[in-house]
């Protein structure tokens, strides 16, 4: 291949995973809308704007986009918790800007985020264990971090599975009411959550 | 009717009513299994042991099935409220009330809870403006105490419906993981998380 092939092969290939992006992202709002099994491939190819083929051609099968869609938000989560361990600080401050950032997440991806936690058991086989093993390694981001502030001393010597899973309720569950352009932003709901759940926990 | 006559009667009434709790049920393991949407009539007729006539002779419709889970939910909710309501106390042991009677609910009922949080966008009209109405009748509850609490001042001046969000996400989640003879019971549970939570509000 010449050197303007593979140019053009990769502005191709860019070009590809821009549209298969975006029909991840229109699907997720139709399945939010209507549910991933009342759903049929003839729905999303309206929404979408493709024939069948072409459908196929970017997502493979239903439960190929259900996937993708977990791993947006996923890829996201991980992100947000990545720069919180790169930015450091004490476990109080880092228990709060996990907040922060997930909080940030479901602000902007409400449909994927409601995908993502109706639709999950649809999953099956590799895609279902790959997902448990996503969320896990989030979850035991929060747990780490419960457990350091126990170990500093900062906390009080809590169970941190059950305080993970606590926190991650108390924050997960904003999925319902924080919507992009509502009364509260993800940053109005991040001080006074972190307030009440790092306030309870402090020694 | 002779009094012989209406015994009877009051008699299949209560059998009627019996039959009909037991479908609901039955049918709300059916639903949190399978997904509203993707459960068709027949499905239901199977795991209930009925005929499709003898079926809509118990519960009329499939959203007036789906109603009918709700309210199962809500009653058991809001009986657990009115006994915390009864018992009096500060605000600080009514809300910590408030968290063993809800966890103890959603413990008691994990296929109807699972289909009250997924599935309530189903409900149409009436059924949904009453569902709703209930849903923030309860929500209300917990603004309540947790307003007393602060005109009392025993909690910090929080925004009681931003902390009322915070408290039902925190309990409402447990759906996912605290399950009947599971590791953990709902009063294992609720006393580290009114731990936390009232710990983190109190002044």
């Amino acid at each position: 291949m010449r050197l303007g092939e593979a140019a053009d092969e990769s502005r191709r290939s860019l070009k590809w995973q821009a549209r298969r992006q975006a029909i991840i992202d229109v699907s997720a709002s139709v399945f939010a809308r209507r549910g991933y099994h009342a759903t049929g491939i003839s729905e999303l190819c309206l929404a979408n704007d493709l024939g069948k083929g072409a459908l196929y051609h970017y997502i493979g099968s239903k439960e190929e986009l259900l996937a993708a869609i977990h791993d947006r938000v996923m890829d996201e989560v991980m992100l947000g918790a990545e720069r919180v361990a790169a930015a450091g600080g004490s476990p109080s401050v880092q228990l709060a800007r996990l907040g922060d950032e997930l909080l940030d997440v479901i602000a902007r991806y409400p449909d994927h985020v409601w995908v993502f936690l109706h639709e999950f058991p649809a999953l099956t086989g590799e895609r279902a264990d790959q997902f448990r093993v996503r969320r896990r390694e989030y979850e035991r981001r929060v747990e780490t971090t419960v457990q350091g502030g126990i170990d500093a001393g900062e906390f009080r010597p809590v169970d941190p599975r059950l305080t993970a899973l606590a926190w991650l309720g108390m924050h997960n569950y904003t999925y319902l009411w924080l919507k992009p352009g509502g009364r509260l932003s993800a940053r109005d709901v991040a001080k006074p959550f972190a307030d009440i759940f790092i306030g309870g926990i402090t020694r």
